[in-house]
């Protein structure tokens, strides 16, 4: 297979300081999209740079959004197209005190780049653009079709994507996709990714008396919105992490055979985990293979806040007059946010909670997994094994991300593979890569990824 | 009665402007004993007061405290001894912008006094000096022998008051106590309190990581405090607002025959209240004396207050490292704070709870109850009615003070008799008195009360 890109590698080391370059000149364009910060010019270079790596691109502007970009290259080669999706949209850089160079510098120290965005996402669209270069000044025309899916939506929640390639299903048609990342794992293994959990977040209110009121006075006759929030909680999930709302798990896809192959080989520190978080033991005392599995393939149901009344140092005697508890549940393959809302919903109405507002909080995120027997895997993995010289670990992440937006619609299997590595501080201060073992590694993996692609039978 | 009175009440009409002066002296000293405000001031003016009135006046130093001041007025007319407890300390005044004069000027409009202490508890104070006096410069000798307990740190909680009445017990010896006072209902008519209930105020908390953590990485494997307290929190009361703690009700004295029978008499506007707290319906959906018995003779358990995590606009998900709930717990004759509170720790750890951490905040007040059948109660109600032209309220609060430091270790009835009006603000900005119908006509109720209670035998 490295005989195949022989070339190809060739290319992307002698021409590593221009792609560094080039991978400064995007990090140097802020694109903050909670803010609107620098969205026109970032969107304006995204588009060049794709036209310069010599990809048809198509400006896609979004009804009260940032505009969508989407690439195609073609050849006649091959009757298969591979998809990336990548982001030109970066977090926030605050706080800037935290900084050791400016966010939107791109400095590089003892072979690093520190910059806002080189990890997330900017490192691995231009990875992608590069590696698609050096193979065609390397070994001529590409032997599969290539699509480019950018949007600049992802860090606010990609509120628009799913409508957008619900609506592009044609155009965006292919036979696999590759997610906007992957990372290496504490060894510095790369890590394939082979699915997100989905998110449903929500937020539950429950509302007394029209004010604050003296408990001594009233708390014998007036509701409690935090004893009622309490009672409502205590009927969604138990003390063994039973989650107790009907239907629930209905949906949930146990791991297959493969994938607990998969998570048997995979490193799993316990022993060292618990040590660095401060706790004793994991939930239910589980530990190795069963925390692991439990953390991957099961949803959860977890209390981000709950707030009412004094919190304050000292005693207050106060019946609060509001309470409220924000919620995150993740959700595993095949749950559904949107299901999983009605039947929340539902659940609060039968246990007598009626009186308890339940609002959903930002956008759902269904989950997604690939089965790791799809051709696309198997040659990211064979691909990094050659590239990096180290055994690839597949993985799950328990975030959550909108591959659900590519896979729902399309129908495809989609793979995490890229740059990132384990202290890469995304969405943190000080974000960065390595030149070497990240960046320029990372172009010739996709470079890999694209030549076996185009060379396997569908 | 009031014949037996009438000169003591022409002396108290014909001094009324000394009187009201002597009250303002000492409202415009500050004594604000939660951060040390010129207490010393104020302590020196009391004693010298109190001497002036012709009251026996023993200071007494309270280790680590402010003093207590003794007073005792003997006659040879009478082997029978009332009690007064008052104090000399007020809660601070803020704010201050909210006052339409300054809090110690103590000024007078439209026949109100407005200042810090007015009604709690300086009115109350002079009130009693001034019966005394009125009594000895009109009919000369006292009928009854008059003891007095004034203390400078109730609004803190009387911290020493319980140590220092167990251990001047002979000292502070009588057959009744007057607390430190009374008040009038909504349509003005004099109220005379039979008890407080008692309070025990604790925090309970959970702790997990080191560090808040990111929900979708963790919540399946690492602990969630407010889980943890809200699983706690529900084996403590259920929906039907029973307290399910062991014991919890043991000590609890149902209301008598003739505490139902005033219960049964007592104005209670259910709608209005309801209304006016903006709620449909009481707990448990109770009604008028259903209502009014529950909240005056059973215990409460509420939460004052649940912090955990994220609180503000929008989602973050975290997995939160620590959990707070504030609660108060009211109690009724006979619970014991002390043994509230050992039960409920053991419910904890019964519970399977132990890893929450359980603490006390402040000082448990045990609760009071004097029955009506006692003399002082029903010579309190008859000189009310006289003074005031008004049938007398007989009521219990559902609050809670250090009544309990004199009947734990005197064993004496205590019946709460004075001046406040149902808009005296105490605790708030604009705290006052209405000259006439409260202080006036509160120092002859007193009066009264001490003249009557030297008549009738013991």
């Amino acid at each position: 297979m490295i005989g195949l890109s022989k070339e190809v590698f060739s290319y992307i080391d002698s021409h590593a300081a221009q792609f560094v370059e080039d991978l400064k000149r995007l990090c140097r364009q802020p694109s903050v999209s909670t803010r609107n910060e620098g969205m026109r010019e970032c969107a304006s270079l995204v588009r060049d740079m794709m036209i310069e790596s010599g990809v048809q691109c198509k400006e896609m502007p979004v009804p009260g959004g940032y505009p969508v970009f989407f690439g195609e290259v073609e050849t006649h080669k091959s009757d298969k197209t591979l998809g990336f999706y990548n982001h030109y949209d970066v977090q926030p850089p605050e706080p800037l005190e935290l900084w050791g160079s400016p966010p939107f510098s791109a400095e590089e120290r003892d072979g690093k780049i520190y910059a806002r965005g080189v990890s997330d996402n900017k490192g691995n669209l231009v990875a992608r653009l590069k590696a698609l270069e050096a193979i065609r000044a390397s070994v001529g025309d590409l032997p599969v079709n290539l699509k480019f899916l950018v949007e600049g939506e992802e860090e606010i929640g990609s509120p628009h994507l799913f409508d957008f390639v619900k609506k592009n299903k044609a155009m965006l048609a292919a036979d696999a996709y590759i997610w906007e990342s992957g990372s290496k794992d504490p060894a510095d293994r790369p890590e394939i990714r082979l699915g997100v959990k989905g998110i449903l977040y929500v937020e539950l209110k429950a509302k007394g008396a029209k004010s604050d009121l003296h408990s001594g006075k009233w708390a014998k006759l007036v509701v409690n919105p935090a004893w009622r929030l309490v009672w409502a909680l205590n009927t969604l999930k138990n003390e063994k992490e039973e989650v107790l709302i009907d239907g629930f798990y209905d949906d949930v896809k146990k791991p297959t055979r493969e994938e607990m192959t998969i998570l048997r080989q995979t490193p799993f520190e316990g022993k060292k985990i618990k040590q660095e978080l401060g706790i004793r033991e994991f939930l239910g005392g589980k530990k190795g293979l069963e925390a692991l599995k439990t953390n991957i393939f099961e949803p959860s149901c977890n209390i981000c806040g709950f707030n009412s009344g004094y919190g304050g140092p000292g005693s207050k005697t106060v019946l609060p007059n509001k309470a409220s508890v924000k919620m995150d549940i993740r959700l595993v393959a095949d749950q559904d946010p949107d299901d999983i809302f009605t039947k929340l919903k539902k659940h609060l109405v039968k246990k007598g909670f009626g009186d308890i507002e339940l609002e959903q909080v930002g956008f759902g995120y269904p989950p997604a997994r690939t089965s790791p027997r799809e051709q696309i895997v198997q040659i990211a993995v064979k691909t990094a094994r050659e590239v990096y010289g180290k055994e690839p670990v597949l993985s799950w992440s328990t975030g959550s991300s909108p591959i659900y937006t590519v896979t729902r619609n399309l129908k495809v299997p989609v793979v995490g593979a890229g740059i990132d590595y384990i202290y890469c501080a995304n969405h943190a201060p000080n974000e960065n890569l390595r030149v070497k073992e990240d960046f320029i590694q990372g172009i010739k993996h996709i470079a890999a990824i694209i030549m076996m692609f185009g060379r396997e039978q569908k």
